[in-house]
């Protein structure tokens, strides 16, 4: 969020993002329409201040596309069908297109029958997953969603990743917006850690222990050693696997300790839950009992003057108007990579 | 789990233990089924180790039987019906009767849909979340679950008591058992921190801020502030919330914020979903998956030659069924207790 002009970052307009987007997804195999809705998402995750699965992941995504981990032109296939519950296979393509399609089609299964389940097998990365929140909670769906990932934390007591960070999304409509939770398993991403490496701090809380087997906030000890810590201890250790079972068991696809690298992460399942808020009887009240929520948090005693009470998502709206208005800040050497692709 | 002879303590078998928890609701309005299921819940919980929420909380119980917090009669009734959605309206009833209600219409309706849900509102304390995890998961279905509380944890940022712990259960169907995981949004519940202030000692790590506003480890400080700590710091704080703003929505009923107090916590709103695991195209396989996901795990090394690697729910069947043989250690005060209702 820092606006000092910097000589490591430049500032980038959507417009100018989306359109080199395009233009390499174009000539890596996607068709016209494919590339745009693609861009689009890397474009808008970056535009809501998600640099790390927007343009900064970019470079490594078609990285993956040359790899051979994502086949451009694959679409998902269904698997089977009982009612309002549908695996589906992702065939390998696109993980932000097969999450797409998987949240559009959760939706229409929870549109006739009040709830759908859509668990998608041999997909990709999805990026940020807080997007298909947004994308169901905006047409007025619930949404409970997650994906496994390669193996990237310990199990509790262990020392070695054989966990997934299995990121969570939860979101509500609210008005023409939503409460959107995103988070992984582990306290903080490896990137944020190398975010902070970088700029020689420490982290504000444990990150993970160090090569003694001690927690630290030193983000090079805990990348040296590659044991991030679960959120909450043996809580976020015992969520993580949960997720895990229920992603594999759900999609009939591949678990955490089956996924190759964490370079291709290529393989994964994901589940997709979707609730129409307009089979609910409660329906009209829906963002008025929302308020309510929010305005008690808002009433919080704070820690001190400065603090901010906040819901999740609260300020997304926010950074993408300024990002919008303003152009979205990128670092040099990353822009120059996406323009040499 | 210690087994030393404790002066403070009895030893009671499941039979005894039972049979008084019906005499006492029989006495308080519950007819003969209902306090024989009743009776059971709260005895299958002291067997399973969670006496918190077994023998520990039963007089609380009846306490709040007779604040009228609890109506024993009253049922469940079908407020509307969308598809595979349905909202009811606990009206009061028993929390356990319940919840155990909602498990069994929630596998009703996936056992036709694949998924089905169930949104509950104005019911009470479910006790332990887990037992009804492990009643849809050994049926074979896939759950999840989540009650929104009273207010006992604070916004981040906050200090003062304006979220819900908002216990979350995940299970899965395992061969004749399940891997269930059951958790609060704190990082160690308040009758976890007072087992800590009675024996003298410290938490294992943090849990919660003291009057300074420092992060501690000593649970007096903690009661003190009634300042707990949530899991993940922010993010078990995000979640509380949607999980709160989810269970309000779904089921028309009340939020955290409306609970009047912790002392009856009631009225309260709860979300059930099932998935049948029959409907999936992998279904013979799914424990062998399963399977290879632990033996994974398993695979970890360890902190240290002590340390045991567990799933979640592991030890369940092992003390339920070393409770059934030896008996239950009870604390005598509130055996005594039990026995003069």
């Amino acid at each position: 969020m820092k606006m000092a002009v910097n000589t490591k970052n430049t500032t980038i307009s959507h417009q100018v993002m989306k359109a080199e987007f395009v233009r390499i997804l174009l000539s890596n195999g996607f068709s016209k329409g494919r590339a745009e809705e693609c861009a689009v998402i890397f474009t808008l995750n970056t535009l809501e201040g998600i640099s790390s699965h927007g343009v900064n992941r970019f470079p490594r995504f078609v990285g993956n596309i040359k790899d051979g981990y994502v086949i451009p032109d694959a679409v998902p296939s269904l698997v089977s069908r009982a009612g309002a519950l549908e695996q589906w296979n992702g065939n390998l393509g696109p993980g932000p297109l097969n999450a797409t399609f998987a949240t559009e089609r959760v939706m229409e299964i929870a549109e006739t029958n009040g709830i759908g389940i859509v668990a998608l097998a041999n997909t990709n990365h999805w990026m940020r997953g807080g997007t298909y929140g947004w994308q169901a909670a905006r047409k007025g769906f619930v949404f409970l969603g997650w994906t496994n990932t390669c193996a990237n934390m310990p199990a509790w007591g262990g020392t070695d990743a054989r966990l997934g960070n299995n990121p969570f999304v939860l979101a509500v409509p609210y008005y023409d917006d939503a409460v959107v939770m995103d988070f992984a398993m582990t306290q903080f991403s490896y990137g944020k850690m190398e975010s902070y490496q970088n700029e020689g701090k420490q982290l504000p809380y444990y990150g993970g222990y160090n090569k003694k087997g001690e927690l630290t906030t030193d983000p090079g000890e805990i990348l040296e050693t590659f044991r991030a810590l679960p959120i909450g201890y043996w809580k976020g250790a015992g969520l993580s696997m949960l997720l895990d079972i229920m992603a594999t068991v759900l999609s009939g696809g591949m678990a955490t300790h089956d996924v190759e690298s964490c370079q291709g992460e290529s393989a994964i399942s994901q589940v997709y839950i979707a609730i129409n808020t307009r089979s609910l009887n409660n329906f009209p009240s829906i963002s008025k009992s929302i308020d309510e929520i929010i305005l008690d948090l808002k009433k919080s005693s704070k820690e001190s003057s400065e603090t901010k009470i906040r819901y999740p998502g609260e300020n997304v709206k926010a950074i993408r108007e300024k990002n919008i208005a303003e152009g979205m800040i990128v670092n040099k050497g990353i822009w120059e990579k996406i323009l040499s692709l």
